[in-house]
C-alpha cells in the first residue's frame, strides 16, 4: 500500500547527518553503552534466542513502574515507539471506520489509518496547542473507532489540558471508542496515561524521549489484557520478540528510571531557561515553552518559508531544524529541548550570527 | 485488520517453555551473548542514538558477502526477516492484486496478502515437496503481482530445484512479477538468491537460521534500489533504524559468517545422521532430509493427529515438536536439524520410548 512520504523522518533522515549542532532532536541526550552498563552489568553467558515472546517479567515489571495501575498481561513490548503504534493502528483499525486525529501531530496518525481505509478527521489545534473537546463532539460519526493523540503533543511538547482529556474520554466511553495515545514525551510532569484512566485507553512508549536510549528502539504497549490479545496476535506475524539483550538492557534502564529521569529533566530546564534568555534578544521568534517535554515549536517571522529557513540554515551555520512544513504548518521550526545544554547556546548563538547577516 | 492466528508461532509461544528437548526449533544453535563478543569487541563508547537509519556501511557489506551482486542502496535492514517479509508485502501489494504462494508454506505469506485485499492462489508441493512450474503457468492472471516463496522451503527444508527457479524466472519477467523469497535458510548450499538471478527478484533474509543469532531480531532485505526506496517510504512509519548496537553485533556476525556458518553446517550434518541412523529403527516415521537446512518435516504412520501427538509428547516426555497441521498437513512434525546434536540424541530416544510405550 503506497504511503506519503513520512515528512519529519525522510527530512531527518536526509539532514541529520551534516547536522553540527542539532537543535531538533526530540530525544533526550543519548546514553553511550558504556554508560548503561556502568548502572548494571548484563550476564554475558545469556543465550541469544528469541527469549519470553512478549517480554520478560523483569522488563514488565520496569515498565509497570510508569504506570499507576495493570499487570504483567497488559503489556507487550516491541521496536520503538513508532511499532508500537503500527502494531495498535493495524489490528484495530478496519477499512471504512472513522479515525480523530489533532494537528500538527504526527504525521504516522494521520496516513496510517488513511492507508487502512479509515476516514480521518484532523481537528487543528488552538493557539495555545490546546484541542478544542466541542470540536471533538462535532467530529464524532456512528463509524468512529479510535481517538489518536501524541500527549505531550509532538511537535509542540505542551499537554492537552486535563479537562480536555478527561472530557474526551467521558465522550467515548459510552461507545467503546479507543483512545490511542503516544505517551513517548510523557514522565517529566505528573500527566496520568490513558491506560490509568480509561479502559479502552491505550498506552504507548518508549525507552527514547525519556531515557535517553532511542539506540535500544525499545517499545511497548499497555492496554487491557483483551485487547492486547488482539495486538500479539498481529505481532507473532511483525516481529516474534524484542530478543533478551535488548530486554535486558531495557530492564537496566527502567531499573534506574528515577535517576536517568531526574538528569534529563533538569536538562530540559537549564535548556528552556536557555532559550528565554535567548528570545529576550530575538524578537522575530517567539515559543510556547512546554513544562517538562523535550520538544517545542519556535514560531518566526521572517519572510520564508520554513524549508528555506531550515535548509540555508543547516547549509551555511549546520544549525540543524525540522520545518513546521513537516507538520503542515509554516513560519515554525521543530525545537528539542533534550538536547546537551551547552551545545544548544553554542547552536542558538550561531543562529543568532545567520539571522542577522541573513535579514539583517 | 483482523488476522487469523499464526499458528506455528502460536504453538511456538505457547509450548517452547516446556520443552526439555526441543526438536522442531528452526535456528542454529544460538550463541551466547560472550561467545559473540569473543569473536570482536564493541565500542563502548558508542552513542545509542538511531544511528544510520538504513544501517551502517559496515553491516551492508557484511550483508552483501552473502550475495554475488548488489550495492550498498540495494540493502536495508530491519528487525528479523519476519519483519523484512512484512515490509516487503505492505509495500508492493494492494488490495484487488493476485499474489501467488506455496504449501507447505510459512502462513505470513497467505495471510499477510489476504488481509491486504489480495486474491491469494495457494500451491500444493509435491511428493517431493517441489512446486509445478505449470501449475504456476496456469494460476498467472492479468493482476498477479507477486510470487512468494521460502527457499529452502518452511518447513521442508528443501530447495526448490534450480530448473523451477529459473522457469518461474521466465514466466515472470515479461511482466515484472515480483518474486519475494524469504531466504531465511538460504547459506548452506550452493543456492543462489532470487535478487542475484532476477531484477525483480526481492530477498530477505536474517542472522537467526545460519548465524546462530535469533535474538539479535536482525533482518534485511535486498533488491533492485527503485524497490527498496519505495520499502524506505514506509519503514520510516514502521521503525526508523535497527540501532547502532545491533548494528555492530550484526557486523561482527556478518564478518564471522564463514567459521560460523561452517559449525553449524557441521552440526546440521551430524544430527542429519543421527536421524537417519534412528529412522532406522523407527518404520513409522520417514522424512525427506534437506541439503543442507536447520528444518525438515517428519512424517509418521500412528493413528493420531499431529496436535495430539505433539500435545501428548511434549506433556509425557518433554519433547517438543510443532505439530503438521500448524502448517495444514497432518501426520507431520516439523523437525529441527540445527541444535545441539546430544540434546537431539536424547530427544530422539525419548520419543522412541515414548512411542513405544504408546502404540506398542
Amino acid at each position: 500500500m503506497k504511503l506519503a512520504d513520512f515528512k519529519v523522518e525522510q527530512w531527518m533522515n536526509d539532514h541529520e547527518m551534516q547536522a553540527k549542532y542539532n537543535l531538533t532532536d526530540t530525544c533526550s541526550k543519548e546514553m553511550s553503552l558504556k554508560e548503561l552498563l556502568d548502572l548494571e552489568s548484563i550476564d554475558l553467558d545469556m543465550i541469544l534466542d528469541y527469549g519470553e515472546i512478549t517480554g520478560s517479567q523483569a522488563v514488565k515489571k520496569g515498565i509497570l513502574s510508569l504506570y499507576e495501575s495493570g499487570n504483567y498481561k497488559q503489556i507487550t513490548t516491541c521496536h520503538g515507539c513508532l511499532e508500537a503504534n503500527m502494531l495498535v493502528m493495524q489490528t484495530l483499525l478496519e477499512k471504512g471506520d472513522h479515525v480523530i486525529t489533532f494537528s500538527p501531530g504526527y504525521q504516522q496518525f494521520m496516513e496510517i489509518p488513511a492507508s487502512l481505509g479509515c476516514e480521518v478527521s484532523i481537528l487543528p489545534l488552538d493557539a495555545h496547542w490546546q484541542p478544542s473537546l466541542e470540536a471533538v463532539k462535532d467530529a464524532l460519526c456512528a463509524n468512529t473507532k479510535m481517538v489518536i493523540l501524541n500527549n505531550p503533543n509532538n511537535p509542540t511538547g505542551i499537554s492537552f489540558s486535563k479537562a480536555f482529556v478527561q472530557g474526551l474520554i467521558d465522550l467515548c466511553k459510552a461507545r467503546k471508542i479507543y483512545i490511542l495515545c503516544d505517551e513517548v514525551y510523557r514522565g517529566f510532569s505528573d500527566d496520568k496515561s490513558i491506560s490509568d484512566m480509561y479502559e479502552w485507553g491505550i498506552s504507548t512508549s518508549s525507552l527514547s524521549k525519556t531515557l535517553s536510549l532511542a539506540g535500544l528502539r525499545y517499545g511497548w504497549i499497555k492496554a487491557d489484557e483483551s485487547i492486547i490479545h488482539q495486538i500479539n496476535v498481529r505481532r507473532d506475524y511483525a516481529m516474534i520478540s524484542t530478543g533478551p539483550l535488548m530486554d535486558a538492557l531495557a530492564t537496566i534502564a527502567l531499573r534506574h528510571k528515577t535517576e536517568l529521569m531526574a538528569a534529563n529533566k533538569a536538562r530540559i530546564e537549564t535548556n528552556k531557561q536557555t532559550v528565554r534568555e535567548w528570545l529576550k534578544d530575538h524578537p522575530h521568534f517567539e515559543v510556547q515553552l512546554p513544562e517538562a517535554a523535550t520538544v517545542s515549536f519556535l514560531h518566526f517571522d521572517y519572510p520564508i518559508s520554513s524549508v528555506e529557513f531550515a535548509e540555508d540554515c543547516l547549509a551555511e551555520t549546520g544549525v540543524f531544524f525540522v520545518p513546521g512544513s513537516c507538520f503542515g504548518y509554516e513560519s515554525y521550526l521543530r525545537l528539542g529541548l533534550g538536547q546537551d545544554s551547552e551545545k544548544m547556546k553554542e547552536g542558538l548563538a550561531q543562529l543568532s550570527v545567520w539571522c542577522e547577516k541573513r535579514f539583517g
